[in-house]
């Protein structure tokens, strides 16, 4: 092999997805280790709308492991990222060892190239941590070669990122082992399952930034005894009945009990000493018009679900997007003079009945959702295969930074 | 007796008080006789700031019974209050029969006309109804020469009625049996316990009507989980801790534990289905003072506590109440022209200092609070022995109506 080919960079590219939980997590029983003290369920988000894309490039020529994020070069030495690379090194190593000693190994000793970004603003408050570490992870076995279970190891980045290592309807189980061998995410449906599911984040203009899920669910843990009973007693019970539901597609059931868990989440943070509140006005005013729409219909059509932030994600079947949009638009009137209002999957128009509006009977909110993503349930993590979409150059340095 | 005495109405006139739950009474087990899910802890408020008062006649000449409240006739026929005229009766009749054959029965058989008014306009979102029932059975039983224990009828008309039937530190003991006769209130410490307690009702400008608590609790009952563990397992030790707090008079553990409470009680709220809210923007923001208030102080001065409604009560000090005021009215500045901020016990003036205003950081949100209530800790119902506060003349009908 000549030698220039040998210092040329390794690049491997990839893209995962973000997810939503509609069984949430909160609370660790590890720190260190990332093992939650309930297990949990999510839909992985379409990548056409969310994602995070990552390419790693390995040579012998970089003196250290680097990483840039969204344009901007970050700390390598952040304790869950080292935790990643050490343990896909370690896996690594061990696959050599173990099953193939003649294996190249060159690669192993080598620094890392990290460059990631997102397809969506930072600024919108969707959970990017997820798609990042499983990007991450994902990648990163690629470029080392390490093979199977992996979830366990994005878990270590970010808790929720080990369930964006699968599309479709994933679970989150907690595990019992002190060493988090089996606190892994397994696919519960493929992302083929459901495909009249749609979904809408209603992007929300955050008032102040709330407090961050590390620190909250480490004061939550400490002080509310409702989220022990809730993670003992209640999760358990919720997560079969959640799974029961997405194998039969019973939407009413899938999205009452989504919005039961977002709710006891919420009231978990409210029982925090001192209390964190995610839920703002335009959450409350989403939340009274998703029941009162339901409650017009006499069905269960839409659910809501909140994270630790302002953002809404919003379930229902395909025939009810549009009209839904209509509500929306409707109830928090969009700044006249701003971009689009809808971005992802297309919505048709629809009317509005002034029955609806009046049994909805709630006073427009203006401004109070910047934008709605529309989109469905997708695929896991993918490798991409045209090189044209590196986000590294063949110098191992970001395309575009001077 | 000459004719026009006998049919010249026997007239008596009583207050009673408001009290503000810090152990939260939310859920019934029995709809009918008004039975708690949980014990609860009160502090009555002082009457010369926040008082029900009530005349009732009887007369031979009273056709049937009527009822007044704030100057408009109303249905005597509500259940709840038909409930207490019932159970006064009873006992009236029991104690005739079984104690003193010779008691004048004339009373018993005649009619009642009610009159009641509250010293703060309804419109403030106090809890009037506790107030309001315990001043009836009280007026009522001076009536009908019925002594003795009264809690339990004036639970009948409003659960936490019975606790405004003593003065100071109150608790109603859930009791166990069927028919209610252990669930009774108790008065923990005299108003004279604690002299240095101060409590600030902050009323806000409520902007919608919230879910009303009897149909709210009903759907708490029937949805939260969280709720019944409340209930069961967080109550009963709170309840011990909250006694001890108030008998040793350590401020501090009465705030935390009233803090706990109430944000235990609002998040079991949340955690009904559809959820009900009754914390909004501005509660969120006292919430967020009063904290920040703490820790810039390194130890808790203030508490909050919020009922099914906006307003907030705020205990402290008699030392930190004119600086909390200062406080108040910088982060809720008030319309300049409207009426007096304060009203009740007079507020000496006070500095605020920028690293205090600094350290609370927030934005300030005007006209979030109409006004301060200023009050302490009261006494129970009184009779009122000055003939010319009499609601009724000696028609039987209330003075200045048509």
């Amino acid at each position: 092999m000549p030698e220039d080919s040998m210092d040329k960079p390794n690049i491997v590219t990839c893209t995962a997805p973000v997810n939503i939980a509609v069984v949430k997590y909160w609370g660790k029983r590890d720190e260190e280790l990332i093992l939650p003290i309930n297990s949990s369920l999510s839909v992985t988000l379409h990548q056409d709308q969310l994602k995070t894309t990552t390419t790693i490039a390995t040579s012998r020529s970089f003196q250290e492991d680097r990483i840039w994020l969204n344009g901007k070069e970050e700390d390598i030495n952040h304790p869950r990222l080292q935790s990643c690379l050490r343990e896909i090194r370690r896996l690594a190593r061990k696959r050599r060892n173990d099953d193939d000693p003649s294996l190249d190994s060159t690669g192993l000793s080598q620094r890392v190239h990290i460059c990631s970004v997102n397809n969506f603003p930072t600024a919108a408050g969707l959970a990017s941590s997820a798609a990042g570490f499983a990007c991450l992870v994902y990648t990163l076995a690629r470029v080392f070669g390490v093979e199977g279970e992996l979830s366990a190891i994005a878990r270590q980045g970010s808790g929720s990122a080990c369930r964006s290592m699968y599309g479709g309807f994933v679970q989150w189980i907690m595990g019992e082992k002190e060493d988090g061998k089996d606190s892994l995410a397994q696919q519960v449906e493929a992302e083929t399952h459901w495909p009249e599911l749609r979904i809408l984040v209603l992007v929300a203009s955050a008032e102040r930034k709330p407090v961050g899920s590390t620190s909250g669910m480490q004061t939550s843990v400490k002080t509310s005894s409702l989220l022990k009973h809730r993670a003992d007693s209640v999760v358990p019970g919720r997560m079969a009945d959640m799974i029961e539901a997405v194998q039969k597609k019973d939407f009413a059931a899938f999205a009452e009990l989504t919005m039961k868990d977002s709710n006891q989440f919420h009231a978990t943070c409210l029982d925090t000493y001192p209390p964190i509140f995610y839920l703002n006005r335009v959450s409350q005013q989403i939340i009274n018009v998703v029941h009162r729409y339901n409650r017009h219909y006499g069905e269960t059509r839409l659910a809501y679900t909140f994270d630790a932030g302002p953002n809404a994600v919003i379930f229902m079947l395909k025939q009810h997007v549009p009209e839904f949009v209509q509500v929306v638009q409707h109830f928090f009137p969009p700044e006249t003079n701003g971009g689009q209002f809808i971005k992802g999957l297309p919505v048709n128009s629809a009317a509005l009945s002034e029955e609806l509006k009046q049994d909805i009977g709630l006073e427009p909110m203006p401004k109070g959702i910047s934008y709605i993503i529309s989109t469905k349930a997708g695929p896991g993590p993918c490798v991409v295969t045209d090189p044209t979409q590196h986000l590294l150059g063949s110098d191992g340095f970001p395309i575009g930074s001077v």
